[in-house]
């Protein structure tokens, strides 16, 4: 274990990881949406998800959109082996949709970043993070936070088409 | 690209990927925690999260916990290394602690699935959704859905010390 590995390890509350929670995977987010249409242009258009598991509930009236930033060559056909292989994936998005909320009146949901607060945002990291703003301006994507605003100059918060936060970043510092 | 896949891809409002979006990752969600003490407890002893970036930002009085399931062998020493290294993981957990609520006398934040609702729940895939659900019970964590509960058996949803549920789930199906 390198020094910082060992500091961090020492932060109050963290414990050494039990042998139990091998194979553990952080798997999805789940977000409620009211129109699957638009947000499913928003995150296969616009951020480059790919549609890799949809699950009708039409008795209980809703419906499951899992999307994953994957090569979509690599989506299985068999639906089985496809719901195994979309449970081990890292990064997935779960929205649901309870039907007849895309008839409604303007906003359904609550982005959490007002009270009563809760959940904040999610996040995609990009290779060009000017690039990619920039491209979100020309399609048109609402903003939170430019890179111009405020005082972190290299991230920035698109929102979706329910209001949530999508904060975009590079991995590398800008130039 | 499969039959199946071209079902996905055919679903109203499914776009296929630009290749402006290569290299983008679904990196983190963030959710607010009102004490990081007991909730990195909860993240690395229950689910076996590693803690791998902290930032501290003491004039603005809040602090970012930065938590993955990863070998704690392979993160980074050097600081910027390990920054770069943290975004471009999936699957990343952010918990953002305002100083002083672990101060406050009852729940802080909202879990979303009580009016206004939003944001639903994290999943973590296990390999053996039953031996981790009767470790749980062994470790005192509450619990929103047990297998045995509902109608569907092969889920479970605990809740962390925010009250946040966590969906557990294995890729298989349940013997």
């Amino acid at each position: 274990m390198t020094d910082t590995a060992a500091t961090l390890a020492s932060v109050p509350g963290v414990a050494a990881r039990d042998a139990a929670t091998q194979g553990f995977v952080f798997n999805h987010t789940m977000l409620r949406i009211k129109d699957p249409r638009a947000s499913l242009d928003f995150y296969t258009r616009v951020l480059g998800f790919s549609l890799v598991r949809r699950n009708d509930f039409p008795e209980a009236a809703f419906s499951l959109y899992f999307l994953a930033l994957v090569d979509p060559a690599r989506i299985p056909d068999d639906e089985a082996e496809r719901k195994a292989w979309v449970a081990r994936l890292q990064g997935v998005l779960e929205l649901t949709h309870n039907h007849g909320t895309e008839a409604q009146d303007g906003p359904v949901y609550h982005d959490g970043n007002s009270e009563p607060r809760g959940f904040g945002h999610i996040c995609v990291s990009v290779p060009d993070v000017r690039a990619a703003c920039a491209r979100f301006e020309q399609l048109g994507v609402p903003f939170q936070k430019r890179l111009t605003d405020g005082r972190m100059k290299e991230i920035a918060f698109i929102k979706d088409p329910d209001g949530y936060w999508v904060e975009i970043i590079q991995p590398t510092p800008l130039d």
